[in-house]
């Protein structure tokens, strides 16, 4: 079977944060997640409310639609969520004829489930939730992530969105307890995620501000603070 | 002797764009450069106008003021200009002073000059311009010096600053010329280096403007396309 939910699948656009910002890629949403988000910008993978969208596909069924989407204009693939890593054994497949087919793989979770096909991605986000999100790190699974893929060298980046100082706190922390990993990014969160307006101004301004936080703080010196592109150049359009 | 022409010293501040986007890091700009491009945007370095603040300093003072200006704050040097490879083997003592104190350097520089010492910095910009620069690329050095990065497996990545279609095919001609290179970037150009107002829209126009452009280009399948993030979080404001 190896059948997969897909909510979304979207692209080709522009990768707007993270490690690999400004990088080419067609989205692929998956459908479901083990936690909550208070302010969770794709709460429509697990609140129920689109649940008529997701469509059980096969690999063959998804590369078909990648290649529909892209044709030689893309060669890689976000895989998001939701939270991918729900996911067992069934990526498997879809691995594999990914990488055959000439794909890159890139995927971001929150790092709350370990999967062993985690370890083949091309590149990988771990996206931990601070306090504001309400949702708890279960940092036994986390460090078992982190272990194995330093093990495997995986490229993998650490990445915490940040509403505030009790979240930068918790960020720190989390860059702390793994100072072996090179790539760790801080990115202001968005908290006007239901504004369909202008919310440029709004987003400079949480830049500037997690810039300044930055800019005073010692254990800060190896970490990047990024934006989010996509929304200053499109706003919170779907499909973006 | 060793003493090397500075123009700018400042920061802690966030590097906005490139390979070590959203990266704390102080700027070490030299004076002088052997382009005169018509549309930089640190012509005082060159054209005369700052020539008095010109100061000669020697690896010591310039790590005296480094530290100064970081304490503890910062771990990242960016040396830029002008162009910083005119400056000979009397480099050479600044880094490995910088070495030393536990500081990592980086470099941008247009590629026209090889220089031994580019060898060793732990991150390299080579950002060959444009025709609308109206300069012309020595190809010779930049080949050298991209077989020498490589062969040396320095971390290092081309960037191609972009006003308009024309140079478009120039970064794309550069980036096709050595395939090897894993990063590669565009960034728009900023026409409006005198204004001090109000840019950002004008600066995430042409963001856009570049991201349709790589969307539709299988050429640019494995480029990133980044803005210069402190003009949008600060404008053309000098010093940052």
């Amino acid at each position: 079977m190896n059948k997969i939910p897909i909510i979304e699948l979207f692209g080709p656009t522009i990768q707007g944060e993270g490690m690999m910002i400004g990088r080419k890629s067609i989205f692929l949403r998956t459908a479901g997640c083990d936690y909550q988000c208070a302010w969770c910008d794709s709460a429509f993978t697990w609140n129920g409310t689109e649940k008529n969208r997701i469509r059980m596909l096969d690999p063959a069924e998804i590369l078909n639609e990648v290649q529909q989407l892209g044709g030689n204009l893309c060669n890689h693939v976000t895989i998001t969520g939701g939270n991918p890593a729900l996911i067992g054994v069934s990526m498997q497949p879809l691995i594999h004829l990914f990488h055959q087919h000439g794909y890159q793989l890139g995927l971001e979770t929150q790092g709350s489930l370990m999967q062993d096909w985690l370890l083949q991605m091309d590149d990988l986000t771990l996206s931990p939730k601070p306090p504001s999100s309400h949702m708890k790190t279960n940092w036994l699974v986390l460090d078992e992530l982190v272990t194995r893929l330093l093990d495997k060298r995986v490229h993998f980046s650490l990445k915490v969105v940040v509403f505030d100082d009790v979240d930068l706190s918790y960020a720190k922390s989390v860059f702390n307890r793994y100072p072996t990993v090179k790539e760790k990014y801080l990115q202001p969160g968005n908290a006007h995620i239901q504004d369909t307006g202008d919310i440029v101004a709004y987003l400079l301004e949480r830049l500037e501000w997690l810039f300044s936080r930055s800019l005073k703080d010692p254990e800060l010196n190896n970490v990047r603070v990024l934006p989010q592109l996509h929304a200053l150049v499109w706003g919170n359009q779907r499909g973006r």
